[in-house]
């Protein structure tokens, strides 16, 4: 039993004091506020439940600072995307995907959703493990102390066009299996273990035909679905001329959404789409950060929550890795369209920082007894949280103001130090063989 | 004479390799690309201008991270800001103000635009220096190792119906000198030094009724002239019922207009509105994260750009004090509307951020021999920058990767450690006593 104290902490009642936290098995045995402080491990600042990061592609990290060039088109960022995962290999994607997972952990995520589609050989050759990518993936988050869901991408079409599905592109090869039962024999071969669940994902309508998806979902039942849903006007312009639906009608139909499910982005969408996706019970995962530097758009994550949907989020692409951020931009975004403050309260925006069910982790994401014992404590004396009331921490801290983070119960990070080291300097090792030459 | 040197600086020309800086009497005597490192003092990662923020008013900083509780409306944000103002002296907002000038030290920010309209005492009564309030912001500046400029800004009525001007409200009264001449008198005895310099600010058409306005361009001739525009869709209905006009149509009529005057906010504009201030050269200057915390919207910084107004960038009421997030954001904005990426370059973002002509230091904001010697070094080996582009460092860094400041050739932060030592302590001392028995 190690015990921990903190003079704040948001507990599921609220902003609670002099919190003690007791910890056994990588579970809280007990959280009381009220307690003395005694001989437990100070923590400094205010303590809040380790973080979810529900939509990740780690190679896109790579990306970060580098696709805007005379200012940067949707194109220009595509085709930089493509040529990074050309030169993926297991190996350098370890490498990578060690130093992203580590820079998770600096920032408070204890959980990662993966949605992963770089599975084969740049020419589309299945590796002599056909798992070799996601596997690396795993042992990337075991090295780094995240948990990992790995959303094995179902990626069977190129596109879409109203005339149908398109063939995979040269530089797609890598993430096609073929056939949704070859994608289904590959995933079985996948096996969870303490840190790692495995999970799966429809790109997207455009990259999986319909008449896949009954099949998809039957394999991953009781597993956690994801789903890239209406990021750009284009998807539901195609699947309007082609099915003669939104996406979000198309996914209903064919039996995706539920409870279990998750629609990444749900940018673009029509007032019969949201109630949908609210009725169903699908989780929305917004990644504003994305959205806004890729121009995506605003999706109503506002509406949907009224509807009926939880909410999580995700960073995506990684321009920015940073739990606050994505928080006070998910409230942010809604600002700027509606005109209004306080759409979704402090604890609304925790709640979707922290939905680790969203990816198959229910047990994580309250300061409880029982839960995980998953915590991070964020300085309140940084120039940036200095003076701030600790129940609003969400308004103010960066990711550079966390002291402490524990998953598990099992400390990751101290005084700001990932227990790896540098991960500055392993991020740019993994990223500068990847730009030599190109 | 003083060298620096750093293997990457952000130049008028672009990014530069292995550049050196020399320094005499705070300027740069010399800026040469692809030049020996010697015996040059080293400066790590890639070198900027000094930044300058536009807008700021100082006291805002102890409302961050308190109006939010059960989400916060602007109502609630602007009691709490009227109950901190009444709790403002001289004395205590010369230890606020530091603090918070020496956190946008930190931020890499060199100059400081401070929109002053808190100026007597809470029942209006002036204080026996009728300026008290004003010098305890320029010595603040001092100490933090920033410079000043006061926009002393005239208040005269608490708002603007169809009917006409409001008296001032009781929490107002602290703001008001009655009239344009009590006001120019107050101004007239201020007066600049090194680093302060003097100029003035309408409140809006909202707190200055027109009859005001010619005198009080008079007075200010030759020296900058700031005034909020627009920021509500409220302001300028009022102004439409009143004065059968829009402001910005109304501050052109009477002359206020130009190439020393800087509109904040520009929100809500028509486009006769961005007509106007494109042909007068006016500068439009933004507060991105502000308008999107206070929900003001998104204003059409690109089509002034376009139309001939500079931009400028201000961190306003402090939410955040870091120029990247403000330069990040005002594309990410553009991007949120538009659905299109490269709305601005990175250098036009970097100009935006650098404005220190809207704010009267036009000899500031460039790194080249003659300009004021003032220097930002930004780490590319922090988890946020690693493996980024140097020359697309303002889409990745953040305030936190800022590693030496410069100004006038003056070192203010080494390390990333402000001269005055532990700048979260300065804050949590400066605003705690505000609040309490809040």
């Amino acid at each position: 039993m190690t015990r921990y104290w903190a003079e704040h902490a948001l507990l599921p009642t609220g902003l609670a004091s002099s919190v003690s936290f007791e910890v056994a098995g990588g579970r809280f045995a007990a959280v009381t506020a009220n307690s003395v402080h005694g001989d437990a491990i100070a923590l400094p600042g205010v303590v809040l439940p380790g973080f979810a990061d529900c939509h990740s592609h780690a190679f896109h990290r790579a990306l970060r600072g580098r696709t805007h060039h005379g200012g940067g088109t949707f194109w220009t960022w595509r085709e930089a995307m493509y040529a990074v995962a050309a030169r993926l290999t297991p190996d350098s994607y370890l490498r990578l995907a060690t130093a992203v997972y580590a820079e998770m952990a600096l920032a408070g995520i204890t959980s990662v959703g993966e949605f992963h589609y770089v599975h084969h050989q740049p020419d589309g050759r299945p590796y002599t493990d056909p798992n070799a990518m996601g596997e690396a993936l795993a042992e990337a988050a075991r090295r780094a102390g995240v948990r990992l869901t790995l959303l094995d991408t179902l990626y069977l079409s190129g596109g879409l066009s109203a005339d149908g599905h398109l063939a995979l592109s040269a530089e797609q090869r890598s993430f096609g299996d073929g056939t949704v039962e070859r994608w289904a024999s590959r995933l079985a071969r996948l096996a969870p273990d303490a840190t790692t669940r495995i999970g799966g994902a429809i790109h997207s309508v455009r990259a999986v035909p319909r008449v896949a998806m009954g099949d998809l979902v039957e394999v991953l039942r009781g597993r956690p679905l994801h789903v890239h849903l209406s990021e750009q006007p284009a998807e539901n312009a195609a699947c309007e001329a082609f099915y003669g639906c939104t996406p979000t009608r198309l996914l209903h139909d064919d039996g995706v959404l539920g409870p279990l499910t998750t629609a990444v982005h749900a940018t673009h969408l029509t007032a019969d789409d949201v109630a949908l996706l609210g009725d169903s019970h699908t989780t929305g995962c917004f990644c504003p950060t994305t959205e806004r530097d890729l121009a995506d758009g605003i999706g109503p994550a506002r509406a949907l929550r009224d509807a009926g949907s939880p909410l999580s989020l995700g960073s995506d692409q990684h321009a920015v890795i940073d739990p606050f951020e994505e928080m006070r931009s998910l409230e942010g975004h809604e600002r700027l369209t509606s005109l209004e403050r306080g759409r979704f309260t402090p604890n609304d925006l925790l709640l979707a920082a922290t939905a680790h069910r969203s990816i198959g982790w229910p047990d994580a994401g309250r300061l409880e007894a029982g839960a995980r014992a998953d915590f991070v404590a964020v300085r309140l004396d940084s120039p940036r949280t200095a003076g701030v009331d600790p129940g609003q921490i969400v308004h103010a801290a960066t990711a550079s103001d966390i002291d402490t983070v524990i998953r598990d119960g099992e400390e990751v990070v101290r005084g700001g130090r990932h227990r790896l080291g540098d991960v500055g300097r392993l991020l740019t090792e993994a990223i500068a063989p990847l730009w030599e030459g190109a």
